[in-house]
């Protein structure tokens, strides 16, 4: 039987809902301090260019400009990070347009927008690589980094055994004999896939904000996922004790995985440095869309093996992804990305390079679910082509295949808490899947039988075409990873400190169940301190759904170690073993014996005029760390025991319609099915998949940033387009079914929530496209115009 | 052998020196939120009335204002305290002129101005009484707080034995026999002394921000040196959970006792409240003298019986403070003040009675050194007094009945560390004290022969006379007190929470110092973390010359558990005992073979893109709490073995010249010696001693708060008189001597050194007076007309 809980497990309302609903949350935009000036960035014009000189003299001249810093106020060290392969400002050329070149601080903003307009650049500007098929070349036109001549040192994680100068990683997976298991095939499909450039968009832009003390302590607000991380990139980069640099991040509007790396935070340090002064910097939306990060586009081959009854026996990827003109934290992204070709199907013979080249386009950084989506956008589109090729119902096939508890897969991972069958079976029945399929027969006979479903062409008279299609997905969450949790016991209160960033996506409230549980008091009540490096301790970081799994184990252990205090207290008070107290609604009781108890707050003495008080040891502090560790595994075949923390699964379903005059498509119904290990709080999960899928839905459909000659063409929300509410299903067409494949290393079995929703929305929606028209379109976005362009060549 | 230090007992320029004299220190004053609105007090015109009406229709109509509250917008419950006496805000009367009956918030602070002058009050004016000699009486005419009718309610601390309705406390010593004293005695002296209201006028006036969030959290910064009992008094107040309530202390810009109470904090919290914004209330300097609390005046009855060889045999003191109309804070004076009394001579026979009474003035509240020079003022001219009627020296006649280590003073107490007899020596020999005198000769020989000095008229031909003046004083430190204080061991620093608020005393570099003393680290490398209740560990408050000894002692402790962890996790490392181990400069070592050693960084894991990490634990924080207890005492007696945490002892000496034609006053020399215990930074004594000394001229000879009818006559900088830097002694004619008398319970001996320096300063200038013109002035402060009537007198 499973175990009953009071508080997770409960369908649980954000707790920080309400201030930011009603607009009362404040973020770091919000921010004014004392004195506080304005800057802003100077940037490059040109994909590719020296630097010849910058005359700042104008801009200094300006009433109320304070500072104008170029590179060269900069410490001459190349910003941390795996590669350390940029300047945070260029010194003698620039690489992309979009690159800092100078930077103002000035009374007000608008002074700050005028000085920059008025540093004169001279640049002299050199040939670019923009196509990243010239860019892998071994002998390309450009070269960006010559400087990185030691592929050992770029190559921390997996080794490169071509020479190819704008390669800034590549990460291979080799299993069983490829060559071996395409030969022993009876269908071998061939296919190439490529995703388009899209930006994160969240609400808040980057925004950062710095004050240098006398003293030369740095606090620095800024709108980041990444607190600690964020430290130690100031701290590396300018060679700060990390005691000096206090971080904190008020409530963020958004991140998505773009709010990574510096991008204001060292133009604030800096120039508050040159002036004593507080500084802060908002990027503008066009500052969003061409100098934060983007997600880059992949180019990915598929070659995949199959016996004529529909199983994989060979698979080959080649991918290459657009890293830009730094790698920054898209280095990770081959590395990372490649775990969703092992992550859902047994694949007993694989071959997988994943490339990052550079170009003299913006810098990929992070994008929700970092890779897989792209990549599972070529896996999934191609599963439906092969299973068309085989004859087969493409959910059938999927099911022939699936990874399943206990198989090991094509990284050498022994798999635990796979969810992926469940999931899939979840989403054919929600859709009514009903295409030529056999599986319904030998799967769980108590579901109730699938009606005829209006898969196909419905109705022949009208434009509009009505199909389903349906996709699988995995995301792996990185490790190694840590956590450290801070659990503060009030007299009247339970407080969290935790560095664990709400981007949106509901951590807080996860975090204060778990805290609720342990202590027996609603979520609500739980005090959240928001991140600051001076009270919350060390946590790696917002990203990969981790922060349920990690921040949630690290949570419930700082809890034990608080209660095991407040139990050690009350003990002495009511002679009972601590061992058989147990605490509730701010009482302590004995297990067995209820009736005799303790409050928590007769543990605290009342100081006179300075209130409840500890007499000994200050305050009680539980503490606790997790670490998520990893198995060594070997760089040439990237096969290891454990290289992640843990999987999510899940599967998705879209109905669609399509008009085959305009081009134009409607999704009529989306489901999607999550195994999240356990859902502490169903109603974030759920919130989680609604999200998700509104969100894949706008990368399939609409979002796409055209660069053209380097330079982005359509950096606003006019021109990029994002769906408005109306474009979108409602939310009563998207259902999202929760599956719980309980995970042993997880917090109650929980794992993360908040990324494989995105996984395989493009794919399936693609599915369903094909199922309505019979077109395939294999570059995404999926626009009207592609979709018109195939029916006319069709 | 007295131990070696390193960093303690050095001179140690203030830690926070740079950003205050480079003006980038943050002050609450300087503070600015998002959205934050400007709040504005209405207050009472007249002393005594009935509030008939309010009516603020036409304030809440001007455009801007964003609230209007009158006292019925807040809780029906008195502002929490010992009596408990007062509203925040007037409800049906008001007691004093300045006293609030309503608040505004709006966009700017003048709209917040104009508003306030907008609500229209309708009083019914009523008698009031000014006098304390009035208000004392059984049967006074006004009686303030009729409420107040239970008197065992109103006497927490001593019981009174008379019923006099505008009293609030009475504190009584009784020890001997004080008739058979006098009747023993070869002379019986009588005299009356008073004091004047003076203000504490620090440079930063009363300033506080609350922002209340959605949650109904609060966060609260304010100019305050109480902040665990300001947020006790708020939770108190409005019934909040304290763990719901943040106070953050930032810069201070003095305070001297005045800012202890609320005064904004609760007028910024119900006006944010109801718009949801964050509200800013800053006292203008007029508030500041009007409603901010003063030090009110005492009358002082003092009659002395003595031998004819100069030993007190019998004291009887009678005294009034002046609390006006409410006690706060001031409750106290009256009780604590009572310790000069006891703390310098010792006394057989003693009878004293302190009390506090209301009038229809504006609060009386702490100033430095809590009512001790007052009653020191009436003391220590006396002792001159006598002393002349002796026919005895007047060192000599101090020396002949000061308080040594081991004697039980007329309080019960058996004195430790007790330095009066040498600080009286000391500046005896400094100011080259000459007067008859046949002390000389019975104490050390080593020291050199005293000159000749300038005492009585010095040259019969010009007006302005020369003398020398000598006074003794003692200051207690409050209890029963504590202090919890956390130490923070980060990979490169040491970091100190403390909730001791530095509001220019110093405290953070003689705290910072002890920390650096006990991990062998320079002081100015110590990270101190300003007071914010969410961080900082409970404290009592910045007061009572208490925050070296207590906190000191809690800082200390918590260093050692701090070590005591580092020094387990380097054991492990290092195999050898933790208790072989100590700390200097970042590394731990072998004591007694320091060679080996390791970084205290190697304790840290580097958790990738997360930096220095604890893979257990999640951070070193050393903990600790000191508590001064105090024994139990009587009540009617006064008697008890531990009333206090310690005596501050010191004594000053004045050489002055008065003008015979003008009345006018100069110091031409003036010496303090004080006994510190052990003098942890030098150079902050001394600072401590310049200051008090600078203070203590402006009260004896200057400061004085003129009130008309209830009414404030001059309540500016330009009426109400403080010495400007031409006026007072250059530092070159200040000499301050340190005495250490070595306390056994203080850290590394140290007792306080802020307060003791102001307690003889006004009796020296009074006594050097008299030494130089013959004229006696008794009540303060002694302004140039009071002489010059006096030489006329005479």
């Amino acid at each position: 039987m499973e175990k009953q809980y009071a508080v997770i497990g409960k369908r649980t309302p954000q707790v920080d809902g309400i201030e930011k609903v009603t607009g009362r949350a404040k973020f770091t935009v919000d921010l004014m301090l004392p004195n506080m000036l304005h800057g802003k960035i100077k940037r490059s014009t040109y994909p590719h260019a020296k630097i010849k000189s910058i005359d700042t003299s104008k801009a200094e001249a300006l009433y109320g400009v304070r500072a104008v810093v170029t590179g060269m106020d900069f410490p001459e060290r190349k910003l941390p990070g795996c590669l350390c392969d940029g300047y945070p400002v260029a010194r003698d050329r620039v690489l992309y347009v979009g690159e800092p070149v100078a930077a103002v601080a000035a009374d007000t903003l608008e002074i700050a927008e005028e000085a920059v307009e008025l540093i004169e650049v001279e640049y002299e500007e050199l040939p670019a690589v923009f196509d990243p098929e010239e860019a892998i070349k071994p002998d390309p036109l450009v070269v960006l980094h010559e400087e990185l001549d030691s592929y050992e040192r770029m190559m921390p994680i997996g080794k490169m055994d071509v020479k190819r100068p704008n390669v800034f990683n590549l990460y291979k997976i080799r299993c069983g004999d490829v060559e071996k298991g395409f030969q022993e095939s009876d269908l071998v499909v061939e296919g190439r896939y490529s995703t388009a450039y899209i930006q994160n968009a969240p609400l808040e832009p980057h925004a950062s904000v710095a004050q240098v003390e006398a003293d030369g302590r740095i606090t620095v607000w800024t709108s980041s996922q990444y607190p600690y991380g964020i430290r130690k990139q100031i701290c590396g980069y300018f060679d700060f004790p990390s005691h000096k640099v206090r971080v904190i991040i008020p409530h963020v509007g958004g991140a998505f995985g773009g709010k990574s790396d510096l991008r204001a935070e060292h133009f604030c340090i800096v120039l508050s440095q040159k002036t004593g002064r507080a500084v802060k910097i908002v990027f503008t939306r066009a500052e969003e869309f061409t100098a934060a990060s983007v997600r880059g586009p992949y180019i990915i081959d598929i070659k995949e093996g199959v016996t004529r009854d529909g199983k994989i026996l060979a698979r080959e990827v080649n991918a290459i992804f657009h890293g830009g003109a730094y790698s920054e934290i898209g280095f990770f992204k081959p590395s990372f990305g490649s775990n969703v070709i092992v992550g859902s199907y047994k694949i007993p013979n694989l071959k997988s390079d994943v490339y990052g080249v550079y170009t003299n386009h913006l810098v990929s950084g992070a994008y929700r679910a970092f890779g897989c989506p792209e990549l599972a956008w070529g896996i999934e589109s191609h599963m439906d082509i092969v299973a068309e090729k085989l004859g087969m119902d493409a959910v059938e096939f999927r099911l022939k295949n699936v990874i399943e508890e206990g198989d090991k897969n094509a990284a050498g991972e022994i798999m635990h808490s796979v969810g992926a069958k469940e999931c899939l079976l979840k989403v054919a029945e929600a859709i009514s899947w009903s295409r030529e399929s056999e599986f319904r027969k030998a799967e769980d006979e108590k579901l109730p039988p699938l009606q005829k479903g209006a898969g196909g062409l419905a109705d022949e008279s009208s434009p509009w075409k009505r199909g389903k299609g349906i996709a699988l997905g995995s995301k792996y969450s990185f490790a190694p990873t840590g956590s450290s949790v801070i659990v503060k016991v009030h007299h009247d209160g339970i407080e969290l400190r935790t560095s664990a960033v709400d981007l949106g996506q509901g951590s807080n409230t996860v975090l204060a169940q778990i805290v609720g549980e342990e202590f027996g008091i609603p979520a609500d009540e739980v005090l959240l301190i928001l991140t600051d490096t001076d009270i919350t301790p060390p946590d790696h970081q917002a990203g990969s759904s981790r922060q349920t799994y990690i921040v949630g184990n690290s949570t419930r252990l700082a809890c034990l170690d608080a209660k095991r205090q407040l139990f050690e207290k009350a003990s002495e008070k009511i002679g009972v073993a601590p061992d058989r107290l147990a605490t509730k609604n701010y009482k302590i009781f004995v297990k067995d014996s209820p009736d005799k108890s303790i409050n928590i707050s007769d543990l605290f003495d009342d100081l006179f005029f300075v209130g409840p008080y500890q007499r000994e040891g200050a305050e009680i502090l539980g503490k606790a760390t997790f670490n998520q560790d990893v198995s060594d595994y070997d760089p040439d075949t990237g096969q290891g025991e454990r290289r992640v923390s843990f999987y999510s699964h899940g599967a998705q379903a879209a109905e669609v319609e399509v008009n085959v005059e305009t081009g134009k498509v409607k999704i009529v119904k989306f489901v999607s099915a999550m195994d999240v290990g356990k859902a502490i709080n169903p109603m974030g999960v759920e919130g989680q998949m609604e999200g998700g899928v509104h969100m894949g839905i706008s990368n399939a459909l609409y979002e796409h940033l055209v660069i053209d000659n380097g330079q982005v063409v359509n950096p606003n929300f006019m021109d990029y387009k994002i769906p408005n509410i109306l474009e979108l299903p409602h939310v009563k067409e998207i259902q999202s079914l929760i599956v719980e494949a309980h995970h042993r290393d997880g917090p109650y079995g929980a794992k993360g929530a908040g990324e494989v929703v995105l996984v395989p929305t493009a794919p399936a929606i693609a599915n369903a496209i094909y199922n309505a028209v019979g077109v395939r379109i294999k570059d995404m976005p999926i626009t009207a115009e592609k979709i018109l362009n195939a029916l006319k060549e069709k």
